[in-house]
């Protein structure tokens, strides 16, 4: 199959093997992927990840391996199926059909050990299981090839009404959407997103349909506009007084300065959401975080069952972020596009 | 009046002006002073203040100024005597004696604005306001002296049970104290306090008489013995595997390699409490805090009232951390002894 692998250098393979599923994991068909800054990151050497590459797509489940290590899993993955009564003996898989097949799913980006002693996969936390996989990142291919494998638990169905250009968002939104699962964003909280890139405008436009008090603020005109024309109150950094009195600032932009401008605009007791995964390649002084007595609340991935419900409501457009739909055959270029300055997001069509 | 002031150079002064209390405020002769590394800090320029040094203290209430700027701020004063029913005959000073004059007080490290509009002032957290001073800090002659004043509202009194060489205790106390108020550490958590400094000594202390479950980390044997003798747990770092499991870690070494070790030890979820307000002179990965979903707290200063409770309930002695005891007349060479590697806490006898 086709496939962009990172070994060293970025390179589209036309003769990778096609994935075989393994014990309860299903075949996945891409039909649409999105390129993230970590990937790009990835080239770089980040996690010394050597594989396919990507994290973020959409695709249609072509089978179902419904063979299991144990008869517990078996069992579970069979239940999973709501096939609950004929589970004995429908355990032959000639005669059963495993329900997903045929879906069009999203993949969560990690999948645990499922030990029933880990405490992170008993909460379906998986992302910090320590023994854990992430597609296209540690351990396991990822979704820019024509297919991928995951375990079924962490495949979820899109909704009918959310295209895969949507759908694609899963991903991101669902880490935009973490931010409540770990924080408490009361409905008087003043809460400022800073950086307009695409995790600032999706997080401001998951904040914002949410009914939250957020503000947008950014360095460029034409990307606060995104969010601007779907209701967000937006800023120009230079027009925007930067005062210690938001109660939750979110740190979008990725660099050492947004860092520090997001610590001068965090009142005491305030709490700085850090979004970003960057070093800071500069000396760093934490001494506000003390003196302020402010919490930085580190944040990451998300729980994909509230993104969909989101984009299901169509509540948030993210048609406006996309730069460009490359095919995977013009991977490469689609890459190269991906660094251009005014990108947002692009995508991958298999 | 003595006093040791700050001003490019380190001086004892003899002919000092004695302070005139301002309406509302006591003056308040010491009997003894603690130094603290933030003096030292001071020393070199951190907070460019120029004045008397010194926060923590004890002494006695010599005289009340009850004038007060307005009738409101008067009657708070009357009634925070205790003296209610009586508040309007006796608001004539001469025939009326404020019930702290003659008590032995700890004085909290700062005062706020008082104005009704202010949120932290109205929530006692007076180290917040943005108009605050702060005792030889910040817009406020400290307590390396014979004779300090502060607003009654900000001195508390001492049991009757706890020496003057306790006592000058309980603003690192009230520090470490201020973690629970901050944070909820569960029975069950697991705690690391890393550093056996005054800081880390004093907070594990702290941690260890509300029966949480702590164990202290350092780097020196003598130390970790002070607080080993009062039940609490240890560790050299030596002998310490650096293992992400923790649920809180106590940061209280306040060096760069301190912070990544604390990061290194606190399991994904958990949270890093950020006790040091030193800049860091390095530069720092924050990639952890957002892979791992680590919360930093920064945490400072705290209220007296549960410190003080807690140095009455007499289940933390803190004798073992004094170092020296020295006349001011010797303030200098108190300065010099605290510099030295060994040294936990100087105290200063007026």
């Amino acid at each position: 199959m086709k496939a962009l692998v990172f070994d060293n250098e970025l390179k589209l393979v036309d003769n990778y093997e096609k994935p075989i599923p393994q014990a309860g994991e299903a075949l996945v068909r891409v039909t649409m992927a999105g390129i993230c800054n970590t990937d790009y990151e990835i080239t770089k050497g980040y996690m010394g990840y050597v594989g396919i590459l990507g994290h973020e797509a959409v695709g249609i489940v072509e089978d179902v391996n419904i063979n299991c290590h144990s008869e517990a899993n078996k069992q579970e993955i069979l239940r999973s199926a709501q096939n609950d009564t004929k589970a004995e003996e429908s355990s032959n898989r000639a005669n059963f059909k495993h329900p997903l097949i045929g879906k069009r799913v999203v993949p969560e980006i990690s999948y645990g050990c499922k030990d029933p002693n880990c405490e992170w996969c008993a909460k379906k936390n998986y992302r910090h299981c320590p023994n854990r996989h992430t597609l296209g990142i540690w351990r396991k291919d990822g979704v820019f090839a024509q297919y991928f494998t995951m375990p079924v638990e962490v495949l979820f169905e899109v909704p009918d009404n959310v295209p895969d250009t949507q759908a694609v968002f899963v991903e991101p939104l669902a880490a935009a959407l973490e931010i409540n699962e770990q924080l408490h964003i009361k409905p008087m909280d003043k809460v400022v997103v800073l950086g307009d890139g695409k995790l600032g405008l999706i997080t401001a436009l998951a904040l914002n349909a949410q009914n939250l008090n957020v503000i947008l603020v950014g360095k460029h005109q034409n990307k606060l506009d995104i969010a601007k024309a779907q209701g967000v109150k937006t800023s120009l950094l230079n027009d925007f007084p930067i005062e210690k009195k938001y109660d939750v600032v979110v740190e979008a932009t990725g660099s050492v300065n947004g860092f520090e401008t997001s610590l001068a605009l965090t009142k005491p007791r305030g709490v700085l959401v850090l979004k970003s995964t960057v070093a800071t390649g500069k000396e760093l002084n934490l001494a506000p975080i003390v003196i302020d007595e402010i919490t930085v609340l580190g944040s990451r991935c998300g729980q994909f069952p509230p993104a969909l419900r989101l984009l299901e409501s169509q509540k948030v457009d993210f048609s406006p972020l996309i730069s460009g739909i490359y095919s995977i055959d013009d991977a490469e270029k689609a890459f190269e596009k991906n660094k251009e300055k005014d990108t947002l997001k692009v995508l991958l069509k298999m």
